[in-house]
C-alpha cells in the first residue's frame, strides 16, 4: 500500500513551498513521488481551443491525453473523492503520495505554520499530526522541523513510512 | 470491457470535429464516453504557476488535482502507452472510449476524409477500418456516412459495440 502524508496548513501558511523543497529531497532518496492537491473550488487546468479541450466541452466525462512523455486526464465527478479512492483509481509506480490539504482525512498530517500569518496550528494530536514545520515553538509531542528544513523531514518521511 | 473506437484520418481532415458531434449524440443515445487524443509531439496542459504546476516542476512523477466536480491528473511516462493500458489504469464508469487517432492501434477504426484536403484514405479493411465518414465516395465494402452525420454514425456505433 503506497503510503500517503498530508501537508496541511492554515492559508498562506506555505504549504506549496514546502512541497515543493519536499519533492527534491525524497527523490535524492531514491523515492517516486506523487502528489494530490486539494482544491474545493474547483479548477481548470486544460487550454481553450486545444483537442482534448473541445472534448470535453463536447460532453466527455473523461478527456485523455497520451503521448510518449506524458499523460493527462481529466475527468467530471459527482463528489469529492477520498485519498484512498484516488489511491486506487490513479496511481502505481511511485512510492509515496504527498497531498496538499485534506486536513479532515484521517492520515498522517504535516502541518506547515508562519508566525507571519498565524500563531495556532490547525492540528492537534488526535488529527494524526506526526510533525510541523515551522518558525515558531510548539510543544505538542511531535518532531518540529525548521520550515527550510525539507531535508530533515524526508529523512522523518523516509524512517516513519518508506523502510 | 469498454469497447474502444477509433477515431483516425490524415492530417486536418476534421477529427476533432467529428468527435465534437458524435460526443453529443452518444450522449443522447444515454452512453458515457470517453476520450483519448494521441499526441505524439507532447502537450502542455496545466497553467504556470499553479500549485500543481509547481509539484510536478518540483518533480512529481503524478501530480493530482482533486475537486468535488473534477479530478485532473498529469503523469510522467517513460513510453508510448496502449490503449489497453489506458483502459486498465485510468478508465471505469463509461461506456465507450473514442481516441483521436491511434492509426496504428489494432482496435476498429472510422476513418475522416474531406476531399478538399485528400483524396485517399489512411486506412484499408486490413486496419481493422468499420466505417468512413467523408464527403466522397469510396467503394471499400465498409458504410460511408456523410461528414456531418454525426447521428447515424453514433446509431452505427451502438448497434456494433454497445448494444
Amino acid at each position: 500500500m503506497i503510503p500517503i502524508v498530508c501537508i496541511v496548513g492554515k492559508s498562506k501558511s506555505g504549504k506549496t513551498t514546502l512541497i515543493e523543497k519536499l519533492i527534491p529531497e525524497l527523490k535524492k532518496l531514491g523515492y517516486r513521488v506523487a502528489t494530490v492537491k486539494h482544491d474545493t473550488h474547483g479548477f481548470e487546468v486544460d487550454k481553450e481551443g486545444k483537442d482534448s479541450w473541445r472534448h470535453k466541452q463536447a460532453g466527455a466525462k473523461l478527456v485523455m491525453l497520451s503521448s510518449p512523455k506524458k499523460i493527462a486526464l481529466i475527468e467530471d465527478v459527482e463528489r469529492d473523492s477520498k485519498l484512498e479512492e484516488l489511491r486506487e483509481w490513479f496511481v502505481k509506480d511511485v512510492d509515496i503520495i504527498i497531498t496538499e490539504g485534506y486536513k479532515g482525512s484521517s492520515h498522517p498530517k504535516i502541518e506547515v505554520s508562519r508566525k507571519e500569518r498565524h500563531a495556532e496550528l490547525l492540528c492537534t494530536r488526535d488529527d494524526n499530526l506526526i510533525a510541523v514545520a515551522t518558525d515558531q515553538k510548539f510543544e505538542l509531542g511531535v518532531p518540529c522541523f525548521d520550515l527550510n528544513d525539507a531535508k530533515g523531514l524526508a529523512s522523518f518521511i523516509e524512517e516513519k513510512f518508506l523502510k
